[in-house]
């Protein structure tokens, strides 16, 4: 069962608005008016950048995580969920050197699972792998969430970024979106 | 530091004489005179089949089992090492759908490093992940050995392909190859 890899369209038009694009490590992406979502063998060309990624297996998580975000998560899609956020977030040639046990140690210390877990449901969030495609970042991050949630959406990354883990990442691009 | 994807090129020329393609498990690839690999992005347009995967990170290993397999394993290249063996793996919805702690178990259970870790100095090998991409199949696995060393790496299979692992694998091609 082949798997299709997304891809992530700044241009002119789109289902999202893009309403500001911002480093929060290293270099930025050029703002663009608008985003959109598309598979990536179908999604022709940008006139501005595109970013691809793919939704596949979870690496760090166990079997009881998997069953503690399955109870509670929301899909993407939710009509009042009008705000989004892409982060394509790229790691460190140090964490990439890591053995499995040594990244899933540094998941665990930094309570990557616990700080999420109250968050997946007002929250909605996707993964998509992009290291492996050869592309600029290694992780594109999606989320969309309800206008009144942003407070709690801007937490969830203070409280992320203040950890462990965030000692690894070496480009992190925060990408905010309204529905159009 | 971005990842480059690389190809592997079925046609009419290459470094690599294919001598003989068979299915371990589910279809085949169509035969063809010889394989070319190349990075992807340059790979051009192929007359035969093109296959695609990354050298990425390892996703099972841990600390102490780099280690075990730094200490010894050989490198692509040798001259010796006129006998190539190419094996496009996929696994099933089955495996996919295990979390990262369920899917190690496995691996452990399997004794998929001790199996093969007294091969990995006479056998040199590459693991190129290819899910991620939207490939047809999960991973591309490369070996080299003389070819007085045959034998040990068709036991190393037989090990292998015994395994509680293989139960996961619903697709295998066995690509046997000499250099041209």
């Amino acid at each position: 069962m082949a798997l299709h890899p997304t891809a992530f369209i700044a241009g002119p038009s789109g289902a999202w608005r893009v309403t500001s694009i911002r480093s929060f490590r290293g270099e930025s992406l050029p703002m663009a008016p608008a985003l959109r979502i598309s598979e990536a063998s179908r999604a022709g060309e940008s006139d501005g950048w595109m970013l691809r990624g793919t939704a596949s297996n979870l690496r760090y998580t166990s079997q009881e995580g998997v069953s503690e975000l399955r109870a509670v998560q929301s899909g993407l899609g939710r009509p009042a969920a009008t705000r989004a956020a892409l982060l394509p977030i790229t790691k460190s040639a140090a964490w990439w050197a890591l053995a499995q046990d040594e990244r899933m140690g540094v998941f665990q210390r930094a309570k990557h699972h616990a700080i999420g877990l109250p968050y997946v449901r007002p929250i909605a969030r996707a993964l998509y792998h992009s290291r492996d495609l050869g592309e600029p970042f290694d992780f594109l991050t999606w989320f969309e969430f309800a206008p009144e949630d942003t407070p709690a959406f801007d937490h969830l990354l203070a409280e992320l970024r203040a950890s462990e883990e965030w000692a690894y990442v070496e480009r992190e691009v925060d990408i905010r979106l309204t529905r159009a």
